[in-house]
């Protein structure tokens, strides 16, 4: 019985894994969708997030069905409640390249932004795909240190997202109002995946060390 | 015992109506502050937001606290479940509401968007407004017709978002790229403040009915 509980726990632990690994695909395809105007990537994108959705109600039935039978307590319970929020947040990465994916699709064949702000959003884009792919291994072997470096790349994804306001609030942004829309939603989506991204750090650190700093975000678990 | 963890139950959706009120209270002060430039208002906005994340984090533990203690099965570990996720989706909507006033208190003494397409985003307010209040009392009692009404009007709202991108995409729009910029997420906040209304309307469709699409949205406990 307690081999069969331990076992899927980590059946719980390798699906997420498996999921960070899907989004991490998704984001690596949008950014390169969206900075090269490439619609065949961007449709991919949009069609891998049902499978990304999916897999995350997969893993919820699972890790539900796990606390009804096992009835998990201290670190167990904690894995499980953990695995939840998690996956929320996976779900939600998986919505931001999609929504950057369809950005793409829908500009094409012109790309989304102008030539002199798309170095700062390639930026922002490499620093997304590296923080993905940094998930995926802190997930994979709970190395905490990844989740401070996770929280450091988080910072540089907020200052260029607050220099794409600067540029496009400059005197010498003369585009389109079409173009500054696409600009101000496709660096809040980039934004946004960084954040879900620390948020997903905050929990590992916490399953690792049971503390947390209620002072650095509303919900830790 | 059981009457100790009926109590815990009631206690934990007591818990969720209160911060539902909170979120209410937040979205009606958001939105009268961005219709009115009340930057008064807008500061009461963002100092409840932290009232908001500690009742949250307060009920999480809570709920994991009950799920250690009493590993509850069947329909009562549907609801702790559940309470978790619609905490999540509460938090987030008075983050949207402190966003909203954000604006407004940095726009002050102007308004935030101009008077030709305010009428939308009055609109929009009112439909999020009476959205919030809706949840409260389906929280409350359970009611599900609520829910069918709280997707109604997030239709409405959905629809208002795309006019505010057609009237910013207009030749007749002639604003600043800040307003478009303002406008732009101004629209996005109001819109996905309805998305997690829904969110949360159909976790409590499936707390009282056991059943759900999953068509209709990858996380719907």
């Amino acid at each position: 019985m307690r081999d069969l509980f331990q076992q899927e726990l980590r059946e719980v632990q390798d699906q997420l894994v498996s999921i960070a690994e899907l989004v991490a695909s998704s984001i690596t395809d949008a950014v390169e969708a969206f900075n090269k105007s490439d619609v065949t990537l961007a449709e991919s994108v949009i069609a891998r997030d049902n499978q990304i959705d999916d897999a995350v109600v997969q893993l919820d039935e699972q890790a539900i069905t796990i606390l009804a039978r096992q009835s998990p307590v201290a670190k167990d319970l904690r894995i499980v409640v953990s695995a939840l929020r998690i996956s929320s947040s996976l779900e939600r990465m998986g919505d931001m390249a999609e929504h950057l994916a369809q950005l793409a699709r829908y500009r094409f064949p012109e790309k989304v932004v102008p030539k002199t702000i798309r170095p700062t959003f390639k930026e922002m884009g490499s620093l997304d795909i590296g923080m993905a792919n940094m998930l995926v291994e802190l997930l994979r072997n709970g190395d905490t240190d990844l989740a401070q470096k996770i929280r450091d790349e988080d910072d540089k994804v907020d200052a260029l997202h607050l220099s794409v306001f600067e540029t496009v609030l400059s005197d010498t942004w003369s585009q389109e109002t079409e173009t500054t829309v696409d600009a101000t939603l496709a660096s809040r989506y980039l934004e946004r995946f960084a954040d879900h991204a620390v948020s997903i750090a905050k929990k590992m650190v916490y399953l690792a060390t049971g503390e947390w700093n209620p002072q650095t975000g509303a919900i830790q678990l």
